[in-house]
């Protein structure tokens, strides 16, 4: 690709879209390339409309530094989250923005058919116009459940029992005419650590434990960079270690005292409501924030609550952190926008249970990508199996989208230096 | 090597070093090699004495198979154990069993001399005679403690404190006029798992906890065949995880309710002796076994600190099973013979604590390797490094021994086949 390789292509193109506002100091630093190989290489891509400057910082020297983004508009990508009980997909930008977003219903207690799903995948492309749609690259899919070494998913949410997923997933594609559109899948949890490592808190850390809280509780626990997948690909079982075998509280998994029974966002609601008899028929009365909200105005029965969750959370976090010593937790999903009250709580309840070598130095954040972690790990999976593969990495870069350019791009281009 | 490369040597040694008698169809099945290829092998390895003929099995189709075996008096290997409070060291042969073995005291309070090492080191070596000493291979070092990325190791027993392991035993080594033989070491954890992989239970494992208990626990957490390090070389610490938060059980760490302090043998020993008034001075006056002698008929105290401890146990490795989904659990040290007891308890726990599809097919055994499993594991260190160095394999491998033959050794030879 005039003479430039491909890996130059990739490790560039990583580094804008892990910085999303660059320099070409900044980019220097990122790849430990040359600056005359970085220059050749954003030539092109400043030529061909992938990268646009967007700005100009004065430097000390006198000398104006461009501020380099990719062209949200250069390609698109589908992210796909089959989280349970509903479909949802996202088209993405070629910086990973989410745009056009699509749910899916199904059935509660049937299972999902694929067919729904390629509707919802026509739906957004849909949004798209001709010309936009040919720069459509690729579909990423982040899935459930536990899928054998056969490549036949068990995802109890999706009803689907021993199913086999690339293969339907390939089959319906060609039945919709798809078959243009190459799709990538990866199991929710490895997802969501690779967007952290990708884009959010992760991004300098290699031994660290990704939680993600909503209706249960997902741990993607990552050593040396890896995900830890288990013998049978069902480690990260954090939400059912055993809190308190005294406990009362029953969780869905049939067992008492269990994390996720006494420590997700429902479940804190629910312990809220017993308490204070407040119940008014179901749980939705009173919302999680809420609960929160009450416990910092220091009301007894939410604080009793929070407290006790807080005291969960910190228990089971403090075998992970004794047993792996990792340098951060992530916490995600429903914990995000609580940390001000659960981060100190959690802290305070790893100093008592850690070796304090362990948890003196150890990191407690919230993630940054938000709640659409999955999304965007799954948009984010597109576009890094697109770098990836060499014919897909071409025709991520070759068109030269002229239309689509603005007059700041163009001036861009014009000082493109060397 | 006579036309045989050194990767076959390698595995031909290893094969017949994991199976300690065998045969050549066994080590084609363990090697994957060609029976050309290891009869070419073998014909060396039996012609320079280093692999022995030590029987004949009746095959079917009438042809005599031999038993080979290695010559245990061909090399030699010096395996150091620095668990606290004294220093272990033992001679092992060719395959790696323990032969001469010496321990230095040193003074509880202060530091290990590394001149103390060395004299445990020239007792060993002389008590071979000077032909056997010229067969003195490589010494491996187990030690305790934490190791930083300088090479700096913490280790409170041995009262080292960023003590710069490696270059103080190489100075140590040339004053002492041991140039000649390599040393290498490894962390106690990381060698007790690569033993039970080499020799033991976890042959066929790759996901698993290797568990020690003695004065206080050790876990070496094994994930696709690798040890756990975690971020500063510190994961493992099992002994510390907080099984009852309201426990008096007070640990030597500090902290409350650990596992340490409620399951090791000798906090078992203290709970009956708590529990029965028996207390006579010291807790050596009843030993652990007793105690579990007497759980086995029923004694009621006894069976109680049993259960507790079991309980504890089963609850600790419930949160490693429904994080990390391992394949086996593999019990050493004191918990070695009081399996039948043991085992049965922490089973039930793991049931009542873990998700069945992660507890149901796990394994649980005790280590096969005995109390010695630190210096077997030093010892078998020293083979593998031999091995894996070309000039140091090809040094191990070239002495033809022919004054150690036995007539067996020298019929042996004239059988070799094709």
């Amino acid at each position: 690709m005039n003479g430039i390789s491909d890996q130059t292509l990739r490790d560039v193109l990583r580094a804008i879209y892990q910085q999303r506002t660059t320099s070409r100091a900044l980019i220097t630093q990122a790849t430990g390339l040359s600056t005359g190989i970085i220059s050749q290489a954003l030539q092109l891509l400043l030529r061909s409309g992938m990268v646009l400057k967007v700005g100009e910082l004065e430097s000390n020297g006198g000398r104006r530094r461009e501020v380099l983004t990719l062209n949200p508009d250069a390609v698109y990508f589908i992210g796909v989250d089959l989280a349970g009980h509903c479909v949802r997909l996202a088209l993405a930008g070629f910086g990973g923005d989410l745009r056009f977003r699509w749910e899916v219903e199904f059935e509660p207690d049937g299972s999902l058919d694929l067919h729904k799903l390629f509707s919802g995948i026509e739906r957004v492309a849909n949004s798209l116009n001709a010309q936009q749609r040919s720069r459509l690259q690729a579909v990423g899919i982040s899935y459930p459940g536990v899928m054998d070494q056969q490549g036949r998913l068990d995802a109890v949410n999706l009803g689907w029992r021993q199913f086999p997923l690339m293969a339907e997933l390939q089959k319906a594609r060609n039945a919709r005419g798809f078959e243009w559109l190459p799709m990538f899948i990866e199991p929710e949890v490895q997802g969501a650590v690779r967007a952290e490592q990708w884009l959010g808190r992760a991004q300098h850390h290699r031994y660290g434990i990704n939680i993600s809280c909503d209706r249960g509780i997902g741990a993607g626990i990552f050593l040396d960079g890896k995900v830890v997948e288990g013998w049978r690909n069902m480690a990260g079982e954090l939400g059912h270690v055993t809190i308190d075998p005294e406990a009362d509280d029953r969780c869905n998994c049939g067992k008492r005292g269990c994390l996720e029974a006494v420590a997700t966002s429902r479940n804190i609601v629910r312990q809220y409501l017993d308490k204070t008899g407040k119940r008014e028929g179901s749980t939705a009365s009173v919302r999680f924030a809420e609960v929160v909200e009450r416990a910092r105005k220091g009301e007894q029965p939410a604080v009793e609550v929070v407290q006790r969750a807080c005291r969960a959370w910190g228990l089971a976090l403090s075998h992970v952190v004794n047993l792996l010593n990792p340098e951060i937790i992530i916490l995600g999903g429903d914990l995000v926008g609580v940390e001000d009250i659960f981060v100190p709580l959690i802290r305070e309840e790893l100093r008592r249970h850690c070796l304090p070598e362990l948890s003196e130095c150890l990191e407690i954040e919230v993630s940054s990508l938000g709640l659409d972690v999955r999304l965007k790990a799954a948009a984010s999976l597109a576009f890094q199996k697109c770098l990836a593969d060499p014919s897909l990495l071409k025709k991520m870069c070759s068109p030269v989208l002229l239309s689509l350019r603005t007059d700041a791009d163009i001036k861009a281009q014009v000082s493109v230096e060397e």
